[in-house]
């Protein structure tokens, strides 16, 4: 049992390229649950190798998350039951004064082709972590920027 | 990864109770994802002192289905998620010539309660397990008798 406690920025530029650790890593996800319909989502993402199955609750900077690892091919199997076609995107690691930061490049859909967007997880609430400079606006909680939104509606204008 | 190839028959009185093997195991269920929405179904189940998360894919007779036994806090973390409060029922096993039949007695919402459903699980589409004498109509495939549409839509007329 979790919770997700994170933060969500729009990137500006491509000054975190600079920083960013190793390779990434490719993600596919698609979802099985609408999203709105009751306020939870449950995701099926590959993330190179390893397959999970996540639920998320409703919410914004705090979420309730349960993930459970799975077998490649069953994951493969349930994004074919997912009726949009699953998301891709590449995932950066770039560590900044003491937090790792996820930096989310998207590939496809063709309508998300280019969006970026980097994700900071924290401890608490009120952690409050040192800001990279190449940081746009704060989307935490926007719900356009959810990728389960994102995926059926696209990137917001 | 499996295929879940079931029949499912109404049950007219309550001549299974003889031949029932053992005591019901109380079950209950939600769902994370709105009938219909992607024709797949995720629920949460607790069963006895089990717990799972399952994906099924849409279909009557010969579902898709993916099934992970999870913690029984995370399970009840979850059922707190759907926005339907979840349906209890109890769970018998009545053998019969071979097979083994599942009948469900449902007890809540109250819409549902007296509500009987008997199933057989196959190991192919044209299995031909016999038939008990205290089955009712059969119902494989028909939608308003899936558990996630019973849930959200009551009992059938």
């Amino acid at each position: 049992m979790g919770i997700e406690i994170e933060r969500k920025f729009l990137v500006a530029g491509d000054g975190w390229r600079a920083a960013a650790s190793g390779l990434p890593v490719p993600i596919r996800q698609g979802y099985l649950s609408a999203p709105g319909a009751t306020g939870a989502t449950v995701r099926i993402r590959r993330a190179g190798a390893d397959a999970f199955l996540t639920v998320k609750g409703p919410g914004g900077l705090v979420r309730a998350e349960f993930e459970y690892a799975i077998p490649p091919e069953e994951a493969e199997a349930m994004l074919a039951l997912c009726t949009t076609p699953p998301l891709a995107k590449a995932r950066w690691s770039v560590p900044y004064q003491g937090h790792v930061w996820t930096i989310d490049v998207f590939e496809s859909p063709a309508s998300l082709a280019g969006l970026v967007l980097a994700e900071v997880e924290m401890e608490a609430a009120d952690a409050d972590p040192p800001l990279p400079p190449w940081l746009g606006r704060e989307v935490t909680g926007d719900p356009a920027y959810a990728n389960a939104a994102l995926i059926s509606q696209g990137r917001p204008g």
